[in-house]
Parts: structure tokens; C-alpha cells; sequence
């Protein structure tokens, strides 16, 4: 009766990490980048040298809402403003639900496997980074 | 000079919940449902196979909204909106006011003996799911 | 290069609930009851009539440090205390790891799959509740 | 009349873990590993497979508490107990100090540049994979 959960391991975290990071370079635009797994929990963090202090945090919880909810920060953030269905979610969670750009799921033949969360940058930034970071999944 | 207080038992509960599982499973839409007393505290709860793991929080924060201010979190949303009378509210009581909907009050005589939270899918599910719970006391 | 990791569904968990709900009926221990997935995240809870506010919370995460660490509280205990080599340990996660008698693994083909936790009397009680629930996987 | 402060930069930080991660695998002793800079932020972080959930925090934090106080965790841990001088440090820092084995200063001609911080096994198993950590600076 048991579940059957297919998670990213840290080589899978690594590879994603090492992908964002040498996009992150090439962009300049110095990241945190965070892996979770299935369960929401950390895999693999990096602070490139330069990246801010306060993206540590923002990153790891970039890649757990991504996770948590199945869904891009992008897309959450569609619906999380002021007026919209969801609008307040970012309270709950003790604070851990990002809703602004730069998280993505992680899929695997089409389930969830973890996410990516990538802050250190503008928007269109942290989105550039998280999309080469997943594709090296 | 004691006050009388009519509440859910966990018997009630899990009543309440099995009809929001039912429910959600009709509409598939795999959720969250939590049950809290009339002091606001968790008599049950149940995450539906493939339900987020962010509505964990959500579905059990909304219920104690619903009874913590005696209000649906739909209605509650229609007046913590920017420029509302209770805009920010959602910041109170550590993170745990819900200010999007899915906490539906549970009454009893007219009286408000606890409430159910639900989170798992859009606004609209969440309140169809919800409903049919709420049905069921 | 991904992992894969079997968990309890809410199938699972309800029946684990439901057996140590029997035994707390019978030893007369009101309880709560928590079950949380391999990743720590809760599956389902209920608090039986007159069990205790506080244990609601100390449940939950006695069963997220029984998976959280792959051990039973009670052993945890041994080794966590003043003197002992994870003393402090308490103060971790936020919190949430529990040192006293009570979240126990539950196993499948010797791996860990998720946890149950109880609280609602004695460090004995809970034990037996514990155990009752464990042998209903 | 500023301060120069050398601090760990990334790359130091990868090999710091590396040289842990390659001892963990030796002594079989699945563990988490992180990095602090100067100020006490993480720099970086793995889990290794099938390292504890609760080890994410414990290692990040320990080498918080290396970093934040400038002493080993052990060290700590010896005037942290009962009727020692430090005693309910671990309480202080909303739960970020550690009192237990694990957690290791970075030196640098003899200033602090950053700390390690390592949870998986034992204390021993943890400080063998922290010195050797260490080591690799």
C-alpha cells in the first residue's frame, strides 16, 4: 500500500547546482543556488562568491515552495498578488513560500522529483540561472 | 458564571473530513483537510495521496482562521485585501491567519464549534471541497 | 541518478492511526496520533476527545524526528541527554526534535518509510500506543 | 579605520566538503556538511544520500555556532552542560547554537575565515569527517 517516490539524488543536485552556477557566471550575475528533494528538504546549496547574503534563504525557499507546490515561483507569483486566488500564501509556511521568480520543479518522467531555487539577481536573472540548472537534470 | 462551549469531537471530525475526502476525490483534487475545535486547535487532519506539502500547513492555518475570527477565509479575503479594513492581518498571529479561501466556521445551533481548512487545488476546489465537509457536521 | 524512496500512503497512515487509536481506547490514554511520510511531512493526525492541546505539536514532531533521524525518541533519549553526546540536540529544527518516549519509524523491507508519533500520557504509555500503531503497517 | 576580514570564498568551501564527504564515504558514515564564511552565512552545503532530514539544520548550524562563539562544538559542549558556565547558550540565537561534536572553526594565519559543520553519525564519526575537513583548507 506503500508510495513509490522518486527523489534527485546529490549527484543529480550537483550537476544541477554546477549548470545554474556556470550560467550564473556567464550572465554575471553571482547566485544562490538550492536543491531540494522529493520531500522538500535541502540537497545542495552554493553561495557564489559575491551573492547576497539574504538569497541564501530566499534560494533554499525558492526550490522548497517549488517543490511544496508542484509549481514555478513564476507561476505561484501569477497568483499570489493582491487580489488574486492565493493571494497571502506567502505568509504561511512560517514564511518559507516565495512568490516571486526564480523557482522550478525538478521533473523526472514526469513527476516531481525536487527543485531548484536560484536568487542573486533580478527576476529575468534568477530565471535564466534556474532554467539551465534544471536542464541538467 | 462559567461559560459553556459546544465543540466538534474527533468523532465529528473525522466525519467532516471523510465528506472533504470524498469530495476531493470526485473533483480530483487531492488535498489537504484539517478539522480544528472550538479553540481553534487540531482535532484531525489528513494529506491526500499527491496533495502539496505546502497545503499541510495552509488547509490546518486556514481552519483555525475560520475559527479564530469566526469567518470564512473567503470572507475574511474580501477585507484583508491593500486599502481594506484588515489589510496586514495576515501577518498576525505568527503567520497563521489565511486570508484566501477554503476555511469554512462549523456551526452547531448557531453557535461556531470549530472549523475546516482546505487547500489542494484552485480557490473554487478548495471551496467545493470544503463545503461538502462543512455539510456533513 | 535519481533515488528512489518508498513512503506511506494516506491508506497507510490511517491504518497506523487507527490501531494505535484501539490500543489507546483500551489502556485508556487519550492520544494523539501523527504519521509523517519519508520525508518528514505529515500524512495525517487526530486528536482523540480529552487528549492533550499541547501534544498535538509534540505528536507531530515526534514523529518528524523519528524519521527525521531514523530512530525512536526513546533511543534518541539515551544519547541526548546532559553528559550524553547529542545533548542540545533539542534545540534543532526549529524546535521540532522531540527526546522523550513516543515517535518510533515505521519500516518496510527494512527501509525507513515514515514515522508515527504519540502523545497523551505517560512515556509508557505512549510507548504502547506507539507500538500498537507500528505493527499495523 | 575599517576592518579587512579574510573570509572563505566558494571554492574553499567545495574542497572543505569534499575532503569531509570523501572521509564520511570511508568510515560509512552518511553525513551533511556545510560551510560558514566570516560573518556566519552559508557558503555551501551537501547531503549526502541517505543522511538524516534533521542533519540539514544540525550542520549548517554547527558551523554557525564554530563561527559565532569561534570555538569547536565540543569545546562548547564542555562548559554548555549543566552547572557550567555557558549553560542554556543552546537556547540563545533562536535555537542556532549547537552544544554537541560536529562544528569546527576555519583558520587562516591563525584568524577565524569561516567553520564547517558536520552531522551524520556519532559525535566521534562527525568530528573524524570534520578534521578532515578542516584539513583541507
Amino acid at each position: 500500500m506503500t508510495v513509490n517516490q522518486t527523489s534527485v539524488s546529490l549527484d543529480d543536485a550537483q550537476r544541477v547546482i554546477a549548470a545554474g552556477q556556470a550560467k550564473a557566471t556567464e550572465i554575471e550575475s553571482p547566485s544562490n543556488i538550492a536543491v531540494v528533494d522529493a520531500g522538500g528538504n535541502l540537497v545542495a546549496h552554493v553561495r557564489m562568491d559575491g551573492a547576497w547574503i539574504a538569497s541564501i534563504d530566499i534560494s533554499i525557499n525558492k526550490a522548497f515552495t517549488a517543490r511544496a507546490l508542484d509549481v514555478s515561483t513564476e507561476d505561484l507569483a501569477a497568483n499570489a498578488g493582491p487580489g488574486e486566488q492565493f493571494y497571502g500564501i506567502h505568509a504561511s509556511n512560517a514564511g518559507r513560500i516565495m512568490i516571486f521568480t526564480g523557482g522550478v520543479p525538478l521533473r523526472h518522467n514526469g513527476q516531481v522529483v525536487g527543485a531548484v531555487g536560484v536568487s542573486g539577481g533580478t527576476g529575468e536573472q534568477d530565471k535564466t540561472v534556474a532554467e539551465a540548472a534544471v536542464a541538467a537534470l
